[in-house]
């Protein structure tokens, strides 16, 4: 199987800047990149498109869809303990597989091609990811309590079962929620597993000002200084969040190479403040963006978070050349895949790479006129300029539609699940 | 004519709830809404769409259109200086025609049925409106200096020749641009026409840092005591931004009923800051919402902006109770309507208002599962939602496409202007 993206606007993100030209797919890499024919069995008329990379979605909790515009402008406390968590209990197999597939039909649709997630019931979540084509890093979430071993044992069977399978569109890393929900020890334990498997952890850290202050209250030192001090960061860690740092927070996690996602929506949303976004890369830091989950956004659209992103760091710095357009794309894509150590295989459009593609729409009154197209990804486009997205050579979503995804039955099952774990009667 | 609305969801901004009903349109008004049944010329099933008031972006200078995205991430004062203002030096009647007709076509598509404009050129923003059928405020920018006297003149003019002509879908305003542009004197006269027509006076304030340590400097107080003290407030104002503002700004703002506009997008970008709406709101202040100029944005999507003024009140109040999704669908309609001296004719759905009304699609993958409805408009949905929107009575875009705009010829006609002010050529 061959697809031929003609006489389009390419964006490789290897570079800042976009060319005119063709890329072909063969199977599930790109083959080839520039000016040159080619009898392909599906050719894609690019000219109206910015062709780039796939958007990486860094930090999800996807099956949370069903829980979006459920429960908000509440305080945060009787949000979480009245309204969210109550509304969990009652999940199941059903729910997490149906919330999983409305999410994944969000992403495509707005041009994300991998997402990391952290979850329950995820052998649900990797059912949908196969079925649909997506690519993901899943975690099991790992809280202390009850069975705290049997939920490392689930997700050590995850990781022999699913990590690198289906053509390696599927990683399994390991999910201890946060350090105030993990004991130390079984910290340290997560760690040691993670370690004999070389696979990343992904953990909540620094979302909260309270975090802070009930970690100093009870460790004596910040919730970084504290992980780290237990080992964690001698793995590769993907931190979500880090919003509430200080300098000294912030050289661990430089020195220690750790992955920092940021969400800003969600940030903002539950008033847990801003992350100090361009302090971080100053030092070196990786840092990714994600939306956390949907009903802490309540979507996950990462045009909207990229356009975020940009805008609040420059406020926040008082300085309007902080963040360029370049850079927070670079976040959505490269850090990303670096962040999830998929890099080798995606995050930019080289030949070689794997196929993870998606054409943006620039035929539109709020993409008009034509100057800096990178700028216009970030400060004019929607997410509903996507218009195709390729995963591992496979055509997901072309000219809007979904062709993996039976979208109708989708949108009945997941409001029907979403209805039984909250008690809501959908009135519309 | 007639057209019906049937079985939608329908939020009438009068209540903070959405009901299911039709709503039925006789000419430019609205005639009935509720259960009931009637033969109308054109019937719309509304099923899967929340049907609301049309939305009012009070704060734009929409010919700005034409310089979106050809100068970002630069230092303020080099960005307007060096790039901004040689090439609006170039600006003709044509380009504002072309650059209008662009954004009047971007919010439409976006829901918006109501602008508040200040640029120049105004003749031919007129004549875009006009055409389009969109409504606006519209007011000629006044600045001291060479030829004050016959701008002031031309604004009159304008006053004079379209002000509630149109069936009442144009109301011409008097624009002085800034108290930093504008001689005192000057405000003092045009305050004067003001009052002598019963009109607006849409102005910015407060908008940068320095802008009020120039004013302290130079009057020994702010820009909102400053106009204040010159009579502006006398009049009815939308004064936009107000983000650097003090409690006795506030308390002058509140006694005065100045309606403020805030600008969260261009507020951000340009680094100015946050400005305190909820404080304002809890003085009884009138907030409204717009885009500032699609240059400095870079866009007129007021969905974009309503989800911006949500998070961004809640992290910097730290409360996330701050600006619940009822309230900032309230800036952005009913608000921006009594700012802009409209709410007698739109900004709700009511029986006897002018039908200005948009259908917003709920069936799609970031809407469901539909549980909060007005919620999910502010956190969930994206412009490209709009599906159908009525202005006056008209209909002027369906199932999203345009019905009185040749959008490929204004595509081809501002990309061209926009080349001919920067003197950019575009590649692609």
């Amino acid at each position: 199987m061959s697809i031929l993206i003609k006489n389009t606007n390419i964006l490789t993100m290897v570079e800042n800047t976009i060319v005119k030209g063709n890329i072909l797919v063969e199977d599930n890499l790109i083959t080839r990149i520039g000016e040159f024919d080619f009898e392909a069995d599906e050719i894609i008329d690019g000219s109206n498109f910015i062709t780039m990379p796939g958007i990486v979605n860094a930090h999800t909790h996807i099956a949370m869809s069903l829980l979006r515009n459920y429960a908000d402008d509440l305080p945060f406390w009787p949000w979480l303990t009245e309204k969210i968590w109550p509304a969990e209990a009652n999940l199941n197999e059903e729910s997490v597989y149906w919330g999983s597939m409305l999410s994944i039909a969000e992403m495509i649709a707005s041009g994300t091609t991998t997402f990391c997630d952290m979850y329950f019931f995820t052998e649900e979540t990797i059912k949908a990811v196969k079925e649909t084509g997506i690519r993901a890093n899943l975690s099991r979430g790992l809280v202390s309590g009850e069975e705290e071993g049997e939920k490392l044992q689930n997700a050590i069977n995850l990781h022999n079962e699913f990590h690198l399978k289906d053509e390696g569109r599927i990683r399994i890393d390991l999910g201890p929620h946060a350090p105030y929900t993990c004991s130390d020890d079984y910290l340290k334990k997560i760690a040691g597993e993670a370690g004999k498997r070389d696979t990343n952890i992904h953990i909540h850290l620094s979302e909260s000002k309270k975090e802070i202050e009930d970690s100093i209250e009870k460790n004596g030192n910040t919730p970084i200084e504290h992980v780290n001090s237990l080992g964690l960061f001698d793995h590769p860690t993907i931190a979500a969040h880090c919003v509430n740092v200080n300098d000294d927070d912030i050289q661990i996690l430089a020195d220690k190479k750790v992955n920092v996602v940021n969400n800003p929506s969600s940030n903002l949303k539950l008033a847990n403040g801003f992350a100090p976004v361009n302090e971080m890369m100053k030092k070196g830091i990786n840092v990714a963006l994600g939306t956390d989950g949907p009903s802490s956004n309540n979507n996950q659209d990462m045009f909207e978070e990229m356009h975020l992103a940009a805008l609040v760091n420059k406020v926040i710095s008082n300085d309007t050349t902080v963040l360029p357009a370049y850079e927070v794309l670079k976040m959505a894509t490269v850090n990303g895949a670096k962040a999830l150590r998929v890099d080798n295989i995606v995050g930019t459009l080289e030949v070689g790479k794997h196929a993870d593609i998606i054409l943006v729409d620039i035929h539109n009154p709020h993409m008009y006129p034509h100057h800096d197209l990178i700028a216009s990804l970030v400060y004019s486009a929607s997410s509903s300029d996507v218009d195709t997205v390729i995963v591992d050579g496979k055509i997901l979503y072309q000219n809007k539609k979904f062709l993996t995804i039976d979208i109708e039955t989708v949108y009945k099952k997941a409001q029907k699940a979403s209805e039984r774990l909250t008690g809501d009667k959908n009135e519309i």
